[in-house]
């Protein structure tokens, strides 16, 4: 297995920066993408050899590894594509959630390795894409029975300066609906319950409450997708937040001083460690 | 009322910093500071006229105004020492909260008018302090009875390039505890939280949760004494803010992918607009 002509599917953030990044170490890169004006953007680039909305055009261009970079339900119905047409090019993919895209490509018996690139933040478009993106950051992938797969991939991703790390698909969206996906419905819901209660009180809010709510600003439709795909850990993880935040409005009625420095002073110090 | 000489009570990084932005604009400096090794810092920096830990040597420097800048349980028992010494030098402060000590201040008949900078964030002490924290930040001044007070604290706030704001200070306690108390509770409970279910998750943070749990790295002290001196406006607002959480679980319960877009969409579009 050699991958030297790479086809990415939606040059958003994502799937832009790896066109940029991937092409800067020598790959080939082909684009998939349904918006002429991202197609139109990507050309005047000049990083990309071959660039289209049609699928079949794509599926003919000389791939060696297809690589999904779009919001859930569509990277869903990509997959459904592939299948139906029984393709035999390797593929993997850059979303949140591992694992609906892992056991959609394994009903069809696609050649798949699933990963998650740990970058990105709250923009998005390939107006926003970067080739450095994507250095020093981790990048999770999922062990499958593709093994040979899964270590040329490994490769690719560091070639382009990225950390692999190996994890399942289960633990990785545990793992990821608590530091990542948890962390984001809480932004959404700080704003909302400001929106309800004091909109005015958005005129005061410094610096802290700027960085703090940064991720609120996240794509809609990508991060309901995410939200949905994960639903069972998001839920989870969210009702245990609010069990937690009960216990410390119990020490704060109790005014209870001496546990919440300590408490607090616990949660400083591993978060200075980060 | 002429203000040219201003003793600051505490050199952190807000006091530390006042002490910068002042003698830039030609005030002069004196300040108390309990801690010896903050006093040879800060005289080594060369910008204070006169430092010193004993509070009568301190009030015996020449001081046009006395600016307390230390946390709540520190500042109310200096409040209780000038008012007990019946102090006549106008005095402000530079707290997270203003009803308790608006309130201390009128008990013992003082000349007082009550500010909070909107500025800092998580880092803390006199090594942080930087002459440039307050440019173009807003300073809220809570209007007293001292009107002429007011009006030269905004004079001077304005100088080193701030904004002021009036507002009273149950408008400014509430306001706060929605845009910055909260927060930091959100932010310390989520890192508690992580520890608590999985701590071994905190390796595979990326940039948006290091952004958001940046202020859970806040002094201790600090900010336990802010959330009890504003505890019922603070667990007002938390528990508006599971309140609200809960109905996004219930979203997400049922599979609602269209509320949930355009909840986020509102949200999104409103943080996208600070």
């Amino acid at each position: 297995m050699k991958i030297k002509n790479i086809g990415i599917v939606g040059l958003g953030l994502i799937g832009g920066s790896f066109a940029y990044a991937f092409k800067d170490k020598g790959f080939v890169i082909y684009a998939y993408d349904i918006d002429k004006g991202t197609l139109a953007k990507a050309a005047s680039k000049g990083i990309i050899e071959g660039l289209t909305d049609e699928i079949d055009v794509f599926l003919n261009f000389p791939l060696d590894l297809i690589y999904i970079c779009l919001p859930i339900i569509d990277a869903l119905s990509f997959i459904k594509v592939l299948g139906e047409r029984k393709v035999a090019i390797p593929i993997t993919d850059s979303l949140s959630t591992k694992f609906s895209i892992i056991a959609a490509a394994k009903k069809y018996d696609l050649l798949f390795c699933g990963g998650h690139p740990i970058a990105g933040g709250e923009l998005s478009g390939f107006d926003k894409a970067s080739r450095d993106l994507f250095i020093g950051a981790k990048h999770i992938l999922v062990k499958s029975d593709n093994l040979l797969l899964f270590s040329k991939l490994k490769e690719i991703h560091e070639l382009i300066g990225m950390q692999v790390v190996e994890m399942n698909a289960s633990l990785h969206d545990d793992i990821f609906s608590l530091i990542s996906h948890l962390p984001h419905l809480i932004a959404f819901n700080l704003i909302d319950t400001v929106l309800t209660e004091n909109i005015s009180a958005l005129k005061y809010t410094g610096a802290g409450f700027k960085d703090f709510t940064r991720i609120a600003g996240s794509d809609p439709v990508m991060w309901a997708n995410i939200i949905l795909d994960n639903k069972d850990n998001i839920v989870e993880k969210a009702e245990m937040f609010i069990k937690n935040m009960e216990k410390w409005i119990s020490l704060i009625k109790e005014n209870n001083m001496s546990s919440l420095i300590s408490k607090i002073s616990d949660v400083s110090n591993r978060r200075r460690l980060l």
